[in-house]
């Protein structure tokens, strides 16, 4: 069966994404991304969609659900790698990727993971400090 | 048109076979993947094929070429992530992947080539020592 592979890199999941997206590769993916967070205590999800040409509605939304439910897991999402034509169609599309944080290379994107995992651990501290 | 995306991580490339390959992919990117090394003097490369459930004589000898000609660019290069099913055909096939090195998951590879390349590096030195 067609799957999208999920390598693991450190507490890392990441992502490349090369076929057309269609329904039950999108649900199946969405069912393996939540499988692998809550089985590996992952704490970032990137997505490297640099080989798409063309993100129709389906795939931004596809995307977003995913950002969404990594986040109830704990997990934050980058998107990265989108081509200029990608981001000019998205935005005449009116979709904004909610909820999805974008960087241009893995690179950038990891860096910013690390980041955003450092500053919730420094807030839940705060909080229990707070308490 | 169709390729093949390669990520940077830090000094390595990292790529995820899910395509079938046919031969202007390979081509394209055996192509991509020296490019690639010359320009960011990447030290290794990590080809994902934990999404084949077949490899043929034509992959086998397109990730054999790859390694080859990786390894005159100075990179090292593993393939992770090989199903047990793709491995008793290899074997089968009479084919051993010659010069390239295995590990079974990308981390395991990372270190695999971080190894490599600091061996590599020793050697060097060992060589510049005794001159």
């Amino acid at each position: 069966m067609e799957r999208i592979p999920i390598l693991r890199i450190g507490s890392l999941l990441l992502i490349t994404i090369q076929l057309d997206m269609h329904d039950k590769l999108a649900l199946q993916l969405q069912d393996d991304v939540t499988h692998r967070i809550s089985d590996y205590g992952s704490t970032g999800v990137l997505i490297d969609i640099s080989s798409l040409e063309i993100v129709d509605s389906f795939i931004g939304r596809t995307l977003a659900n995913i950002a969404a439910m990594s986040r109830v897991l704990g997990a934050e999402t980058v998107v990265v790698g989108m081509q200029p034509a990608v981001a000019i169609t998205l935005v005449e599309l009116g979709m904004s990727l909610p909820g999805v944080r974008t960087a241009l290379t893995v690179e950038a994107g990891m860096d910013l993971l690390l980041t955003a995992v450092n500053e919730a651990g420094n807030e839940s501290e705060d909080e229990r400090s707070q308490a």
